[in-house]
């Protein structure tokens, strides 16, 4: 059975405003609520279909089909829904390669961006206070449980860039920038990545100290710019090779 | 207006059988629309609220935002969709970088995929029969145009690597692969990209000469892969760096 107030609460953490008021937030689905659980994330209650986690008897719920679509967030729901603490942040590292994200607003982006942090030992990944909340349930499923596995800090960029910037290289995408093939990559780099329309944003360029691109190839050049977790990944990918 | 029939013959484009028997298929949003005609696409018919587009009138209609709504598949239905002729597909070059999948079964998966080739100049990707259409809309909405850059070819894969494997060389990915980092890489190769949840098919492997993977950083290693799109982003740019 889900109660009245149940529901309530678990439609509510959809919005980022609630999922902050209470410090929780929902993932769905057997593989992510496994990975969430075995990395030590305190789980609130649990909603499921079949009795199949060895969890708390207190927070778990067994339920119907009918029961879990009605809470679920998905168009397709799992047979597992769980409602989980946001765990205690760990404030960033002072070396290596950070990733910092000028206004991602695209949740599948966030969640794939996350996922290559964790793919590429990426420890840090501040996000600017526009950028989609990490928490948001689309994001939680795009991570595929990797998001345990990476600091997450939203910081006020400007202010962060600026205390950093003797510290780290400061490296920005760019059209026009230096062939990223061909730059010599610093081991303690802070790394920019822009806006899905508009890159990175005016106010932030003036803190990058490097302009990189990935160079087109091919006759026509005429895509305009590759999607911002495809550029990730090569360009992460780039900083880790050598 | 939009008579019953063409309402009718839309909404059945959203299935690749129609699209096959009629020859056409369906884009929505100025950029994307732009693209293809600006490439020559052959268009069939233009339902439009503003009267921006210089095309055949005889093909031009314009209509009201909620006829619009009845006929596009998009959530948040853009401001013009149309109806082109499915452009007439090429053949297959004799040289250079083939990118070949394996069941890729995510729309938006091919259309990044799809995008990546335009990006990094590959003319030739070949799909198993079990791949997306290229032609469902979600994949001409995510490739952003780039569909007219990029020979597509459905084919069956197993005769084509069998005729083709002695040209090329034919690289696979794969979690226990060499790292691609490190691997001399064949400018007329076959690259061959699996399945989303399965990876290359059992069938499918015999043909690989070189299983490459990309390494994995930090301590966890807990990732258990990355999605295909951006795998395949890095693996093309190793590719094309050189």
């Amino acid at each position: 059975m889900v109660s009245k107030n149940q529901k309530k609460l678990i439609k509510s953490l959809y919005q980022k405003k609630y999922r902050k008021q209470y410090g929780l937030f929902v993932a769905e689905g057997k593989k992510v609520i496994n990975e969430l659980l075995e990395e030590g994330v305190k789980l609130y209650s649990l909603f499921t279909i079949e009795d199949i986690f060895d969890v708390d008897q207190a927070s778990k719920y067994i339920v119907t089909e009918e029961e879990l679509k009605q809470i679920s967030f998905l168009t397709t729901p799992q047979i597992v829904l769980a409602v989980f603490y946001i765990p205690y942040n760990g404030g960033i590292e002072e070396r290596g390669l950070i990733l910092a994200l000028d206004d991602i607003r695209d949740p599948g982006n966030l969640g794939t961006i996350i996922r290559l942090c964790d793919w590429f030992g990426i420890k840090d990944l501040v996000c600017s206070m526009q950028t989609v909340d990490c928490y948001n349930p689309k994001v939680i499923q795009a991570t595929m449980g990797s998001i345990t596995r990476v600091n997450i800090n939203y910081v006020d960029l400007k202010s962060f860039l600026t205390t950093k910037a003797k510290e780290f290289k400061v490296y920005g995408t760019f059209m026009e920038g230096k062939s990223i093939y061909k730059e010599q990559l610093s081991e303690n780099a802070i790394l920019i990545m822009g806006n899905e329309a508009n890159g990175i944003s005016e106010s932030i360029q003036n803190f990058v100290q490097d302009k990189v691109t990935i160079p087109q190839f091919g006759i026509n050049k005429k895509t305009e710019s590759l999607n911002v977790a495809t550029a990730t990944a090569i360009v992460l990918s780039e900083f880790k090779r050598s």
